[in-house]
């Protein structure tokens, strides 16, 4: 375990247990959210910890699957479930600061999809 | 710069290259590689490259964005673009065995998306 897994557990730990206050202190002040595949984004803590708090309503629950921490970056691969126990996966990368805090996130939500029949020959399904 | 970023680095390059010889030989001769998205699975060094060589035809390349190395895993964040100039992100969770080669390869392609309404007044779009 390195200092960036730790973080990042810590940050999808507190996510789970909407514990915002320790949620918002692994987050810098200056902390930027993007999702590029909705072009959303959030910035600062107090912004960023209204978005995690109001926009995500229902009793949702996420598991860590993996996480890989570098020099000051990380990435995340959780398994997000909604209140009608439908489970997605959610990618994360993140840009830790010189005070070990989350200064970026750039946030994927992948949707399930069919394969092209061109490579169906290529593959196996699971 | 790690080895494990190093490997990725080189895996993207061949990829891009089409030099099949080069990316075969950074993979695992018992390589996994799984699409979670579309739950497909191709196993074996063999199978592997084939699938790379014949699954994605057209003259698509794709760019490095983010590199995240551990220690024996890896993520990747790519922006994949083809023939027609339609450019989207691909992202990666890569395991690497004892020998330096890739041994498993979680592979996710989001596509762009709509934020729900109720959220629109927590965040800025770009």
């Amino acid at each position: 375990m390195t200092d960036e897994v730790d973080l990042v557990t810590a940050y999808w730990t507190a996510a789970e247990k909407r514990d915002w206050d320790a949620f918002g202190a692994l987050v810098a002040e200056d902390v930027v959210y993007e999702a590029p595949p909705s072009r959303e984004r959030v910035q600062g803590r107090a912004a960023y910890m209204r978005f995690n708090r109001e926009g995500f309503p229902g009793d949702w629950h996420l598991r860590i699957v993996k996480i890989v921490g570098g020099t000051r970056t990380a990435a995340s691969w959780i398994e997000f479930t909604d209140s009608d126990g439908a489970a997605q996966p959610g990618l994360c990368f993140f840009e830790i600061n010189p005070a070990g805090a989350i200064s970026r996130i750039s946030d994927f939500w992948p949707e399930p999809y069919e394969p092209p029949a061109d490579r169906a020959h290529l593959v196996e399904r699971y």
